[in-house]
């Protein structure tokens, strides 16, 4: 169901508290504040269940509206450090919603076919259909991630691709899809907590990557090219949210309301039928 | 968590009351029934939520060793008439696992590139990758389906595609992917009751399309067709499963447990380290 205003926990609408804005220093970010929101671990997880059944309702008509003829779409965009629990978001937010209705991409280190393409290549072909929910579990912000970082290609092509990036998504919203930036953040000591209990526990192993650690002595490089991005690809057509994700809890729920602000947005009713409804029942009758 | 075998429903395996045998007709399948399972809709519906969260942790396991080089994988192939409840089987039983480890295709009408290749050109592109549930909504059968009743390509062309599609499974199948293929049947009548709601509910309009009424006169082509292919292609790598399905809470937590059945046979573990776990810690712990 829609919020109910007056028993919310929200203190603001959860775009207006987490909107990155020119002030925005990812050095300052407080990874555990929980922006908006008046409440617990408890109280968090039991919204999030609630509105994940409201989140999928709304999917719904999307979907509906989306076979018939309705060209638009969401699209869900997951940037964040190792451990920021970017596959996490996708299984207890986006699990919320019918699997037919998503679309959703992962993109790690490029293949050798998607290296002798362009760089928006594989995402060009990744996005979301008409009446989907896209999700990117990273995208071609790693082309000014962990390229920049690591020296990948010279700084005078990776300083394109910001005004190249907010061209393309112009483009895509131009198309009827409404981006959802999400920047995760955890702290560098959250991470080391995270990829400890990954090496303590067997069911965990398989999540773990030695380079993952390799990486922590890159973090200041890495807040650098985060602190770019969002300085440069925070658009008015694809503006940035910034989520504080040390309390996985925290940056679900705040993620489930963006997703259902975006949705909500589209204002969407139950597509008009494009039959005769009374001529259909007789000849259903007859048949 | 796995079956509890003193306290099921189950009277029998599912696998067993569900398999298609060489006496199998499809004009006397008794579309009410609920083979093997004593119990009623409440009891039915109450234990697809548990048998769906035990799903979900075996298809974590699945995906974990995908990521870890294993090359399997598990295919459902949904097939039956309109209204049949292919749709709802997804969204109430796929619904249950992580959707970053779903591979989901639908196939409808082919587009004019699809028809530009071959049938199982389409088909190909979108078998599951290693380490994921694959659902096929239609699937390559509907080249003997739709295609023979309608004759969209003359008989020596469509009766060649049973042993193709047994030979294209063959390798499947030998590529490690299991396949579980689902046939749901549901009665004339059952189909009627469907589509009135779908007229009466203008939030079912969308799912509604004049071209099902005149389906339904094409029935026992239909009906034939189904024979046809269960006759053909019930491969001892590739069986299939017949499910009454007028009971849309039997014919889910029926396919629920076929899919268990499928990823325990796959005896799955986490996946070892890939890397010296306490040389891991120390080099954690310093940086």
């Amino acid at each position: 169901m829609p919020n109910d205003a007056e028993n919310s926990p929200w203190t603001k609408p959860v775009t207006e508290a987490l909107r990155a804005g020119p002030d925005t220093r990812v050095a300052d970010i407080d990874t555990d504040a929980t922006p908006g929101f008046e409440g617990d671990k408890e109280l968090g997880t039991r919204l999030l269940e609630e509105r994940g059944t409201y989140l999928s309702q709304l999917q719904e008509k999307l979907f509906a509206n989306g076979r018939s003829g309705d060209r638009r779409s969401v699209l869900l965009i997951l940037q964040g450090m190792d451990t920021a629990g970017k596959g996490g978001m996708v299984r207890h937010v986006i699990g919320h919603v019918d699997p037919q209705g998503v679309d959703h991409a992962s993109f790690g280190v490029p293949t050798p076919e998607e290296l002798r393409h362009h760089y928006l290549w594989r995402i060009n072909k990744a996005l979301p259909r008409a009446g989907q929910i896209g999700v990117f579990d990273r995208s071609h912000y790693e082309d000014v991630l962990v390229v920049r970082v690591h020296d990948l290609v010279p700084e005078r092509v990776w300083s394109a691709r910001y005004d190249e990036i907010n061209q393309f998504e112009r483009e895509i919203v131009d198309n009827g899809t409404t981006i959802v930036k999400v920047a995760m953040f955890i702290s560098l000591d959250e991470q080391k907590k995270r990829l400890a209990e990954r090496l303590e526990r067997p069911d965990k192993y398989w999540k773990y990557n030695p380079s993952d650690v390799s990486e922590r002595a890159l973090w200041p490089a890495y807040q650098e090219a985060y602190q770019a991005m969002l300085d440069k690809t925070n658009t008015e057509h694809a503006p940035w949210y910034v989520i504080p994700a040390n309390r996985k809890w925290y940056s679900r729920v705040a993620v489930g309301e963006l997703m259902i602000d975006a949705l909500e947005r589209f204002r969407l009713d139950w597509p008009a039928a494009m039959f005769d409804v009374e001529v259909e029942k007789k000849r259903l009758a007859l048949s």
